[in-house]
């Protein structure tokens, strides 16, 4: 194994928001060289890492220029220049997620595609070149009203993404490529992480459970565990191995998955990264999503994901009708409260449902975390100085 | 309660050791704005720090210009300007622990003369200004060996201290002004880490027992829970109140004691700060002693201290017969072991018995995690790369 603690070999990251910022966290706790690479001047990963570099990841001079002189890179966002990977890895860069994983994640339709072509068990869907051949296929009937259409690439945190109940819902739909989808009626929203690494190994950390905002279309909160059969439990972890496998992924992969009212179990969609439905692993397990992808992506040995406590997550977004300078008001309580992690990631303009920071409760009950967690997100006012 | 999450309040820490370190990433997830002072550019508190001042913490002009623009002042060691301290605070800076508080801890003599006075028990002990005067009082029969010497001043990490047996122990010893106190024969070290806060609010960890290294002085285990009586484990934890109360100390407070053979605990020693014995708290509690301190100082309320799992911290200390640019050898099979949590401090160079690391090892029983220290503690090598 190669020496890594307290050397010069570096870890460059692609991103340097909240995600950057908490695997920041890790690569210091074992002393590792990073290199963060974002455009915000203010980003949550600007501090915490021995280099910061200003600039764009989706841009090919920039990643380029900004890889050539680290030893492993990795990404905290999937829509980065792909092609700057390429070269890198090429050139000896160890690159993980792979190029390859990251172009397949990017482009919604071939993350589809590429479920269909693995049986791995999804939602039926079809894909359009551009808005003009879905309404095309709208209007002959291969695709009927209700589905869900989602924009082949650039979509994030709930944006590029729509359900289309009545006709009226096609009008303000992108333009670009998009798949139009099977609106399935769910019970049960799911996430499990998996990490693999270049040995193969992977670990599965517990099944939670997600909540959505009944109207901005965003995790509210996330549960662990999820409360879910045995058998129904191992489908679900069984399902992420198998698509980590197929992709071959070095790091950690977050597959979102729906419980049918039926009981299957359908992956909607994944990301080749550390994700909002783990960071409850911070405080709740023996090692957490960000040490695991640290891990994965340097070739180390697996953490073990054993849950120490229940535990509930709750997203603290901007207030709607504020937008500005942040200021975070009624945390007072919040301190109090046991079992209550506040997480801060020090973005300092705050916009409506824009992710601000998380609070991670865990209890001796996964009931009990829940019911403070929603006490927590409701005692926490995230506004704007002015307004 | 002050607004203090991504504001321009600036909280100053001197010293960037490990506990500074430790410390900043608590202010991280807070997103608090700090400042940190230390005498060496290669600190492990150099990054995650908003900025990093060189200087000597014992220089009355460096630190008194360090602090003038922060709001808020801590310290990760006591041994600092404690006038430069003074003047901050009554010009208006938050300072905490008190510069009291740190005159008093300085000053081993002095802390002895406290906890008598306070009525809180301790072993008997006398006073000298100087070897020489010790070694009168020796010669005179009103000091009697076998006792345990210790310099009043400048002591840290078993440096500082003797047990003097016979009476060529005596001719190494410091000439400064030192304490002789009575050779208590003990069954446990016990240490409780308390906070306060402004509000005279008070919480105590879960006491921990302390394994020495058998030649080096030095912390080699900590072990958590102890193993007590209930009894003696509440006598243990409000002696450590009483030491704080009487201090009025605003945030943590290392309070190390001895349990003797006849069931008596007595105070050894303070530290007004984090503390090696509250390592294991960043895994193992609600609230670590990071957090705890930084809430305490920042007149926060103090965090829930509920133990999550029995867990054991082993100390990585340079081998012996090794010195000079650090090298970590073998920890491969120890990240592969589950509950094993490395921290690597991030200092260049090791030297015989400095602390370069910790491991804290979580598990279902205290013993399990006992004996899986003891592994990793043997597993893992600290060395120099050419030797």
């Amino acid at each position: 194994m190669k020496d890594l603690f307290s050397t010069d070999l570096t870890l460059g990251i692609l991103g340097g928001g909240q995600l950057g910022k908490m695997l920041l966290t890790e690569t210091r706790k074992y002393d590792i060289r990073t290199k963060v690479l974002d455009p915000s001047a203010d980003a949550p990963g600007r501090l915490s890492c021995n280099q910061f570099v200003l600039g764009d990841f989706k841009d090919f001079d920039t990643v380029y220029s900004f890889g050539k002189d680290v030893q492993y890179l990795t990404i905290e966002i999937e829509s980065v220049n792909t092609d700057a990977l390429e070269k890198l890895r090429d050139e000896g860069v160890s690159v993980n997620p792979s190029p390859e994983v990251i172009k397949i994640i990017q482009n919604k339709a071939g993350q589809k595609e590429f479920y269909r072509d693995h049986q791995i068990a999804t939602s039926p869907f079809l894909t359009f070149g551009s808005k003009a051949e879905l309404l095309e296929a709208v209007e002959q009937g291969s695709v009927t009203i209700p589905f869900v259409w989602k924009a082949a690439s650039g979509g994030y945190d709930g944006f590029g993404v729509s359900i289309v109940k009545k006709k009226e819902d096609l009008y303000p739909l992108g333009e670009g490529a998009c798949i139009a989808e099977d609106l399935i009626p769910f019970e049960k929203e799911l996430s499990v992480i998996v990490a693999r690494n270049a040995q193969g190994e992977m670990k599965c950390f517990p099944t939670v459970e997600m909540e959505f905002h009944p109207t901005a279309n965003q995790v509210e909160y996330v549960l662990c565990p999820a409360d879910l059969s045995n058998d129904l439990d191992s489908k679900a972890r069984d399902l992420a191995m198998k698509v980590a496998d197929a992709l071959k992924l070095e790091g950690v992969l977050a597959v979102e998955m729906f419980l049918t009212r039926e009981g299957e179990i359908l992956v909607n969609e994944s990301a080749p990264r550390t994700h909002n439905s783990g960071h409850l692993t911070i405080e709740n397990n023996y090692t957490s999503q960000f040490e695991q992808h640290l891990r994965a992506v340097l070739g180390l040995p697996l953490g073990d994901t054993t849950m120490k406590c229940p535990a509930v997550m709750a997203n603290l977004v901007g207030a709607e009708g504020h937008s500005g300078d942040v200021t975070y008001e009624g945390y007072g309580d919040l301190l109090a409260m046991a079992g209550v992690n506040i997480h801060i990631y020090g973005k300092r303009q705050t916009r409506p449902f824009r992710k601000m920071g998380h609070v991670t409760v865990i209890g001796k009950t996964r009931a009990e975390a829940r019911e403070m967690a929603e006490r927590a997100k409701e005692g926490i006012q995230v506004k704007s100085i002015k307004s």
